[in-house]
């Protein structure tokens, strides 16, 4: 009988790689044959955990190996664009941790050769592999929400500061995929603004507002210096309102059937024309997965069957886009900076 | 023996005047000659409670009242300017509801005429009084937070949505007053976005970002349209952060030994460099005392003994020309507008 | 045109008196003719605020007044017999302060006189008419929480001492009506242990438990002196739990679906049999409405149209019962002591 | 160079036993040499984890083994007093999981023959050795508190129903000796009620008050049929008063300067005497330190250094002593039952 799992290799065994072998070797549907990392020490831990994987410090071993179909890439970001297109040409699927890449261009260099070789390429946006999120995206699509309004979020605490990137490119690059993901629209322009606390180091404090073609509007706060941990997002809608906590172990989305009415011809606004709406409160129950079990999941299905993967290239492509177009932002105080379109995304990436 | 009380007088007996008279009446050091409002249902209110109060409809009268020191105005803002200019002209001192006025010409102008005839011109930024937030500038001013680092705020909840202003004029305006007044500085520029979700009314949702001279930052996030009452202030120090919760019972403030320490040189910075600190918790006894009790006896304090106010005209002033750049700003998605300086304060105002 | 309001006199003008006039004022179908009260300052703040009302500091005016359909009697509770008494026999139906007497064979007196006279006597245990505790019993009543297993409840604060009773008079006072009502069911059963931390007074801290003939079971946590505020109800039942907090602002009444589920024959109970079931939250909006208002009008209503009252003289009696039985079994550290069944309820008390 | 690493093995390599092997070897002063399980699967995970380490599937290898010092037993309850009284006879230091044993004469057993051979008897009473409790302790022994009130705790969660034992035996065990830990008493008298709501089960919820020589008191609220997990307890001293909620990541305790103040003397009791005091809010910060590490290296450190543990097998009798007294309060609907006197604890145990 046919062994017909996806033969998987890890390229970083750090801090996500581990997580990404365990999912990987639980999942029934793929196998892990090597994992490459430069450090020595860590190549050992994984042996003591999985002697069965092969381990090498080579990352181009893991390339030649023809018994390998697809590659999850969890190495510094600034290695990311390298990694990924050696392995697409060595004809590998590819799965990249967030962000995709640090620029803009290589991002989209990614895409297309992904999309020339007919390969998946999937970014590491691993909450909108989370129950949580999974269940706001079903209760804007299937109207729950009615209308959407806005998506306001804030995510800081006393985090890691990171030497190489601002803080956006660490914390709002969950949400930007997010807000993608459940409004299934993309943004058009962005401000922000932003400040160092720390002479010559990244910002480490940032606000992100993002416009829409809809009346929609997205606002991401993100803070490295926060003496409590934050996690909390708004999402208004016509019908409904949410309030999503993901500090909360239970109840991490609330539903409020609260808002506005309107009364009478939109032409003739006044204070009159509006009602408030306070009905009740509704906390869906949220299964506890690992978010990363349906992750791996989903791109193995994506490799089997050919589909196009929820956090594809293109939209790891767009994260990143928003991601510089926000850092000039905040180089200029705020001032407004138009997102260049994408064109239609091709398969697979 | 001489009755010494300032004698005082309210015009505008809608939500807020019954509050002024209470504690004007209260105060024991004023008293209050006569209240004013076009609506005689609501003179017949104040005669109820207070029969000893003259009652009119007409406005002038009270101005006209050589026994009157001093006036509150407690009527829509689109009248202020008409009714403190009126009032100063007739000799009395003056204290005005938030904002000021809806233009920063009109305030300038209210401010020299006070300063010219030497009278006190003072805005009901009410939160200034709270005993909540002068903890907080004694923990700022006395050195406890080390060198102030950001102040970021979220106020919001389902509110009363206003036709004739925005939802800055109506709510960020609280936190323009705390910020000026606890970091004792002023911004310098302003970006700010916002949105509408009811066709051709003002912006019901709003994200203001204020730069200052020195690092220091401040964002302020408004809304009318939120599930759930939010008003909580992350305030973060070199030394300690405070996180400032209004809608906690008691504990409303809370200062954490928190923070990052930094070894080496500021010119080599690099991730080695910056330490955590993760100490205890301190929520200080907040008294209950209503800050409108101590907003007006520091009015007859500063009648009586020439101080400036606390909250006087040119404060004021400054939150308006703030919530005016904000709003051109709001018009350019973010657009960081330069605000104008302000000249020396001439006393009284 | 007649006037058919209800008129009514309230006796004790302290604390709760000005909100009983201002309710019996405020509910269209009742009038307040007289107030009495020993303190002749009290007096003249009833008149400052309702000059109609005629004031009086003999009771017995009040209880001579061929005019006076009503009492309402918010006096200390060492008068409350006497009071009630006297009023009965001069004819009027009877409101009392909670609890009704401070022994139960005074209460027992009062029913009988109220009965006999087919008069209204009922007790102003005002949080069954709180909007939160009206939906809590709905939900019992009408089955959504299957059969009741527990109502287990923590009414703590730094609170005020109290030298004439102790803490279960003060405060488990109202757990004991809340339980009772929306269990429709009285314990047979007492057991509570208290003790008191000031040398010479009444305990401070007490926990009682009610059993009854039914497999319900119900525990009350009250103390004086605790560091925060809780008004915290958990209410367990077959079908889904409650979670009732008195201090949150909003979402008071929280509805739990999750419970345990039994498989097999109750004969052969073991570990297998049992699985657990964690559903979704949902938080019924409840009204703003002021508890003491549905009182009144509950009040008025049972006079007119001669209804047995929703707290009604027996159920006071029973509450008094169980106090006086949870403070002998106090005294003697937790032996539990068995209630004396009380006969059917007469009409109208 | 001599290894002098305490050689220990584990019995039971269930739930808890991993946790044990995996402490043990990361103390740096112990090693372990053998692990016991009558599950096959569960010593083979063992070898995948620790390669070096024995397995055996009789635990009387482990006792035969002359170079094993110590023993840790992880086992079902009603295997503890076999098990551990082999080992004591065996000449084994021995860690046994809480509680002790289901009857008190077997623990006492225990006390005994450890006493007899000079060896370590500890309870693996495991939040003792929690931060939290640690720094509650030295806040009740340092006099920060004062003299103790009251200790008020709630165990509750929808738990796990186990059918050999009621809620108490698997909850409130954690309170008994935490309580008897940092009040450093032990109490005299117990009385308890509970209630089953599964036909033929042991009683799923329970309210336990215990008093002791002092004025102090303890209540202990446990539940395993409860929607939220609650793990609150509300600590009373005349000085300061602490609510330690452990369900908390962080700020697990905070101590409040609140409670009353006493002027007059003693004898006189009266309302008057008694103020408030209403002061600030402290919260030491609590280090993340994982509990069963300083509980091993204190096991160990016992062994090494003659040390009596703090949860010497004394104390274990205790805790069995008081839950079997509950258990039969519980049968008599909360009567007191007297607590049989511990004569003074031998070394060791």
């Amino acid at each position: 009988m046919l062994d017909e799992r996806i033969r998987t290799a890890v390229i970083g065994y750090g801090y996500w790689g581990p997580n990404l072998v365990r999912n990987f070797v639980n999942s029934g549907s793929a196998r892990v044959v090597a994992v490459s990392d430069l450090d020595l020490a860590k190549l050992a831990a994984s042996k003591r955990l999985h002697s069965e994987i092969e381990t090498t410090s080579d990352f181009r071993d893991v390339l030649k190996n023809p018994n390998i179909d697809a590659v999850a890439i969890a190495t510094p970001v600034h290695t990311h664009y390298e990694l990924a297109l050696s392995a697409l040409k060595a004809g590998k699927h590819v799965l990249v941790e967030k962000p995709l890449t640090p620029k803009s261009d290589q991002a989209s260099r990614l895409v297309e050769e992904a999309a020339r070789r007919d390969l998946v390429l999937m970014v590491d946006h691993t909450f909108l592999y989370t129950p949580a999120v999974q269940k706001i995206r079903e209760l804007l699509q299937n109207g729950t929400l009615g209308e959407p309004y806005y998506y306001d979020s804030i995510r800081s605490s006393l985090g890691l500061f990171q030497n190489d990137c601002n803080v956006i490119w660490d914390l709002a690059v969950h949400d930007l995929s997010i807000i993608m993901y459940i409004l299934n629209e993309t943004p058009i322009t962005v401000s922000a603004t932003g400040s160092s606390h720390v002479a010559g180091a990244p910002e480490n404090m940032a606000h992100v507002t993002l416009f829409f073609e809809s009346s929609c509007v997205a606002h991401v706060s993100v803070n490295w210096l926060s003496p409590i941990k934050v996690r909390q997002t708004f999402i208004g809608g016509s019908r409904k309102m949410i309030v999503y906590d993901d500090v909360e172990p239970t109840e991490k989305v609330k539903v409020y059937d609260k808002g506005i009415t309107l009364a009478g011809s939109p032409e003739k606004t006044h204070q009159l024309r509006i009602g408030y709406r306070a009905g009740d409160m509704w906390a869906p129950h949220i299964a506890q997965k690992e978010a990363l079990q349906t992750e791996v999941q989903h791109f193995v299905d994506c490799i089997r069957n050919g589909k196009v993967p929820i956090s594809g290239g293109s939209s790891g492509l767009k994260v990143v886009q928003i991601l510089e177009a926000a850092s000039r932002s905040i180089k200029e105080q705020g001032k407004p900076i138009r997102l260049k379109p994408i064109g239609p995304i091709s398969r697979c990436a």
